[in-house]
């Protein structure tokens, strides 16, 4: 392997501060930018710096756990008081984002098991870090077990941004690349742009390039052309929710290419840890989808490539129904049909 | 039918100049610009101020004849010297363009035939104006025949733009939806953007707004999941090249559209004039598809959407099998499977 490639990550703790990708400015811009402040941390997630759920729980947690060591209370009642204040205006930066909260919700449980500002201080520290390498090896996981499905010598597509930036470190879908890369082997990737919002050509053929993947740019429209044509070996994909019955909802497109992988009859796949399974919900009929701002589709930076009138359709996501899938890996494991029954199994109750 | 509303042209005959619609400024601006000189159809061309192949013939004839009533000369042999000697420099305006040559030399025989100057400046223009008028003509005709499969209460799907402005008028794919609002029966489309260079967004949605037709833009990965979500009944597209066994080349997604289709059990339609086949063509693996320039896919209207290293692959077109489609409708009528029998029905010599 070349030395001059690395995996991208999104965040990093330095001692005393967070250093993070400012992910606004990729693909144009390379930027790394140090959040010492929790208002710096609350602004990088605002405003899309820091985004993909497990790395908006990283930054989360350590942030607060920045925050906390500087409190000067030796009161640990006033310690945790200070810190439930922080931990609501750190989570008003994106109040849609579960890991965010899961992440934070972890770092108050273990200030509150402290018996003094010091070894809380001590914990909140530790509890972030363990959250971000516990995202890493997660994602390691999904990586190894994918690897078993897929193999170097076979072009493999993909879509939107499962990848290393978006998590603490290789990603979901994107993480067999990067493992093969650690290892000397080049994969052939095909990614698709992922219109609206582009995150295949802005970050997974940055994050690849790094990483030092063989990976091709392509635009949605020509991914039927080039399965055929570049001889497409499988598809993986990430996921937003999984339901019970392993209908999976994921970035628009996603549906599209799991209709072109039964087509040409080649293997479908989901990346995504057992965090992503809803439990609550049956099938993909009970996942809403979420419609986005129509300037998305007519506009691109700020310049109209429609008409301003333009009436628009703009799903976010789509479901795709689980007999298009042919397997779900996560970090216990790689499921498969009858999924009913193999999802039930990965229930923390069960 | 709103009386505001108009099929929008591309190209008129104006008593001695040629009224031309600016498609280059589209949809942000709608520029209507006069061509009165040879000069001025050759930019117009070259510049793809004028795009589509039945358009740019029909420009290039009225160019062609109306430089041809300046010349000042009594002599009918150096009149078609003149002739010839024009012809070469706008036919060097677009150099690949079938139509546009095939046009002009319909103007040289008509010149050719006349006896007097006088008779070959009137009869120059009469061709012009019956190119155009033919066009038109061919267009109504497979708008006529598409009225027959489809209909105004069952939403449809197109991609890229088979439109009027890309014609006398009317278009092919997007001919029906033209010629029913004519009737006052308003079509729901829903165009997908067709990336990279987006004539769907920027043109297909400008020209059905002008008809009044109810014209919804989607991204082309969306195509799956509105064809579910919103009932799409049928798929109607353009084709660049027909082959004998029915195969169809066409702008880039139509493929991957044809075998959506084909998953959610709907029609396929191909909308195309008799000329679009190609009888020296046995099947479409003789389509050589044209790689474009990468840049069209790593940016957007100059601006770097992916990073400028990018690898990419750019297919301008892909290839449908025939299998795929459900019927070709042309000015002569629909054609159906067997389709190795019935598009050699329609060889001219046959």
């Amino acid at each position: 392997m070349n030395t001059s490639f690395h995996i991208p990550v999104s965040v990093e703790w330095n001692n005393d501060h967070i250093k993070i990708l400012n992910q606004q400015v990729l693909p144009q811009t390379e930027e790394y930018m140090e959040l010492r402040t929790l208002h710096d941390v609350h602004e990088a997630i605002q405003s899309l710096k820091v985004r993909g759920a497990p790395a908006i729980g990283i930054a989360g947690a350590y942030g607060l756990a920045m925050a906390a060591a500087h409190y000067e209370t030796e009161d640990i009642t006033e310690f945790i008081a200070l810190l439930e204040k922080d931990t609501g205006y750190l989570s008003s930066s994106r109040p849609t984002a579960v890991n965010l909260n899961w992440a934070l919700t972890r770092l108050n449980r273990a200030a509150q098991k402290s018996k003094s500002v010091n070894e809380a201080k001590t914990e909140l520290l530790h509890e972030a870090i363990r959250i971000h390498t516990e995202d890493e090896e997660m994602c390691r996981q999904i990586g190894e077990y994918s690897l078993t499905l897929l193999h170097a010598e076979e072009p493999v597509m993909t879509i939107c941004n499962a990848g290393s930036i978006a998590t603490a470190k290789y990603g979901t879908a994107l993480a067999p690349f990067h493992l093969a890369m650690e290892r000397g082997k080049q994969f052939t990737v095909y990614a698709c742009e992922t219109r609206p919002l582009l995150q295949g050509s802005r970050l997974t053929v940055w994050e690849l390039e790094k990483s030092g993947v063989d990976v091709t740019l392509i635009s949605d429209s020509m991914a039927a052309y080039t399965i055929q044509e570049k001889g497409i070996k499988a598809i993986i994909v990430g996921a937003d929710r999984i339901a019970l019955n392993g209908d999976t909802a994921n970035k628009i497109g996603t549906f599209g290419l799991a209709l072109l992988a039964k087509a040409f009859q080649i293997p479908f796949y989901v990346a995504a840890p057992t965090s992503t399974f809803d439990f609550s919900i049956d099938s993909g009929s009970d996942i809403p989808i979420e419609e986005r701002n129509p300037e998305e589709l007519k506009s691109i930076q700020g310049i109209f490539t429609s008409t301003e009138s333009a009436k628009v359709f703009n799903p976010a996501f789509d479901v795709t129904p689980s007999n298009l899938i042919t397997a779900i890996i996560t970090e216990k494991g790689i499921v498969y049909p009858d999924y009913r029954k193999s999802i039930l199994k990965l229930k923390p109750e069960a």
